[in-house]
């Protein structure tokens, strides 16, 4: 089964799937994307990645390249021609290949890019069963982190800080000592008294898609939930910490820094979402 | 004359100028660049512009592409296969492509582009002669300005604004109220007591090329001159106004926001630096 890519319109083969080098995302980070899971066939919560995505191109002022449907239709498309049904959906949209200037082009088509690689499992059992370390880094992010661009490269930084350290991610933390998010997660904590704590969504940080999904879960099960920020020091007291992101669904985490989070195991919170989100991407199709 | 642009040893017809949809400059803004002037057949301050990319390159823990040497031949052949003398070249090194993961690739080869374009005049003689307007933005960008990623969407942005409201180039303002530089550009005044100002190169601004020959040929001409941060309070009262790039080399500014700087017409100190610095980028060749 011969992997192909979406690119402009065109079902191409991967290693000839390719851009102009002045395409804007190339030259000027001038483009925003979104990461879908696939599981069992189901595009999981692609109506939020898919409204998100909406939201960023309208802050940049980009147009959607396709319609939602048909967006959606090429979505599901690119799953069936690389049967794939358990793995990651990658769509990226930019402002289009144009002669090089810093100002918005003129007249230019925007690029939709679409790729799927498959999955066997979401993250390896290990990291379930034992969590996950984090380290918590100075966020060195721009300030209009609720837009899903692909300037990155401060989070690639981060993330490769962590993978330095032996972590599996980093938390940033603003100028105030409070932690924003993972590079490419949404953080979470859970107090002593039993709360459950992640940030308020702002410019500050990205909105998760699965945070929103995990909030309404943690709602249903009748958690404690405050949305508010929250420091360093009452991320390493706490009793429970985990991150979720599309692409690892919710992932307990046993160390930040070199504390050791709760007894050091994952916590029963977290383990719960994690359950209850696996059954809400098998059973709701979109 | 058919146009051709460099990518990863090539020399190849412009519109067939790609690179993968997965090369981490389209996914990740993974990659920095560099802009050259070329001004009859000279790389006007090419040394300049290459060892700052072999430093914004060090910064990110990426590797030069090239040899200097080699790279600097290919620089050259590139005017020579494009028969462009004057205009401007474009220089882009990225991580390279590799399958999608925030952290470093393990093997990977970099990404380089080069192309090259004609200009028959830097700017336009009526920018020159009547100078130009800027407004002024918040600075909304990351903390490692002195790298000169591709990471630019911010600078977009903020000159898209500048296009909005009829300016030229958006000055960025700190929280403090301070200056730091244009989107594209650096920034410059003269005080009422003749005294030229430039702020210092630390993490906030990209240290211009541009600025740094403009600073040497303001000293040997005896200018007096101070390297500190101006606020945006200090430039509206300026005598005199200008802005520095590799692309427009020295642009006398006129009015910053909606007011005129000094007389309204482009100041004396400008004039004679942008005038001493086309007879540097003739007679330098590198």
């Amino acid at each position: 089964m011969a992997r192909v890519a979406y690119v402009n319109g065109r079902y191409v083969p991967f290693a000839q799937a390719k851009v102009h080098v002045e395409d804007r995302g190339f030259q000027f980070a001038d483009g925003v994307y979104e990461v879908v899971a696939l599981k069992d066939g189901n595009l999981v919560d692609c109506d939020g990645h898919v409204t998100r995505l909406e939201r960023s191109l309208r802050e940049l002022r980009m147009v959607m390249p396709l319609p939602r449907r048909v967006l959606e239709l090429v979505m599901r498309e690119m799953m069936h021609r690389n049967q794939v049904n358990t793995g990651l959906l990658y769509l990226q949209v930019t402002r289009g290949a144009a002669r090089r200037d810093f100002g918005f082009p003129r007249r230019t088509a925007p690029t939709l890019v679409i790729t799927v690689r498959p999955k066997r499992v979401f993250v390896p059992e290990t990291l379930v069963d034992q969590g996950i370390r984090v380290i918590t880094i100075p966020d060195i992010r721009w300030k209009r982190r609720d837009i899903k661009s692909v300037a990155l490269l401060p989070q690639v930084l981060g993330k490769q800080r962590a993978i330095d350290a032996g972590a599996f991610e980093a938390w940033q933390v603003d100028d105030h000592g409070y932690v924003t998010e993972g590079c490419s997660s949404n953080a979470w904590i859970v107090t002593t008294d039993g709360t459950l704590v992640t940030r308020h969504a702002d410019n500050e940080i990205l909105n998760g898609i699965t945070r929103l999904s995990i909030l309404d879960l943690a709602k249903a099960a009748g958690f404690g939930v405050q949305i508010r920020p929250f420091t360093v020091e009452e991320a390493h007291n706490a009793r429970e910490a985990f991150m979720t992101s599309a692409s690892t669904f919710v992932l307990p985490i046993t160390r930040i820094d070199d504390r050791p989070i709760g007894d050091g195991r994952p916590g029963p919170l977290g383990q719960q979402l994690r359950q209850a989100y696996i059954g809400l991407a098998d059973g709701r199709s979109t």
